[in-house]
């Protein structure tokens, strides 16, 4: 069983600038997903899905930003970290988490409101996840869940393409 | 349920291109996962895990692969083609896959022999992950897995370094 973990008084903070780095990504025609990693109160990177921009199907904001934060630290080991995702990681930046040893993962929408934005999400929740797995992972889901709704409303305006 | 598919005739002469590429990998000081996508029966891009090499816990044999095809094609959409891992995908690298629409995927050990030489494997399936997701991907588990897993003992002999 996943442990769930009530919002920390800082987590509005952090998952700003995970929301902030979206609004960014979107406005240069990025997909509507940020994240922001975390560690000891400092923020170690925070920044957007870069699919389109860089044509690359992986560069998902919390895999982007665990590339960067590692390349940063000059380390694949996150252990104590918490990730800030505006919707739930998919299974694949789920995945990643878990090999960067990040602790906690705090997010707003979920999967399934990505997929009701025409995303071709492969539905499997972390909570699910943890399960299979059998790890120790904190979860803090829904967490400013409207903010990130909101992105995603701003990037179908402006005409965002979906994958 | 997971379409399985048998052995086709070209599956050895790609797989080696795995196998080959993760056996460079290892003598490299990398880990023993080598990765090969093939589209039409031509090969777009063989490469072996890069963990350790670019600092990035992301970077997999088949991320790695997939994000260099991707960019050597100019697209994010791999429909149609195969990916040969010489070790199961983990779920990272299996959401990778379908982000990318690779269709079918023929791997030679599979995640608990990976685990069983040090890693810290996310023990969930790819005939999990297909269920779950309700997806059409297609699989040939365990092929050439004897060779996959010589590469493994090979890594473990030149002192290799698990994650």
């Amino acid at each position: 069983m996943p442990t769930f973990i009530s919002p920390q008084p800082d987590d509005e903070r952090f998952m700003r600038l995970a929301l902030d780095a979206c609004r960014a990504g979107v406005m240069q025609g990025q997909t509507p997903f940020g994240a922001c990693i975390v560690r000891g109160g400092e923020v170690i990177e925070s920044t957007h899905n870069h699919v389109w921009l860089t044509i690359d199907p992986t560069a998902h904001a919390e895999v982007h930003c665990i590339r960067h934060a590692c390349q940063k630290l000059n380390t694949i080991d996150l252990t104590g970290a918490t990730i800030y995702s505006t919707t739930e990681p998919c299974p694949m930046c789920f995945s990643a988490i878990h090999w960067s040893r990040i602790e906690r993962i705090v997010y707003g929408a979920n999967i399934a409101d990505a997929q009701s934005f025409g995303f071709n999400e492969l539905i499997v929740t972390n909570e699910q996840l943890i399960e299979l797995g059998k790890l120790s992972m904190q979860l803090t889901p829904g967490f400013m869940r409207d903010e990130a709704i909101e992105l995603f409303k701003l990037w179908q305006q402006r005409g965002g393409q979906t994958y």
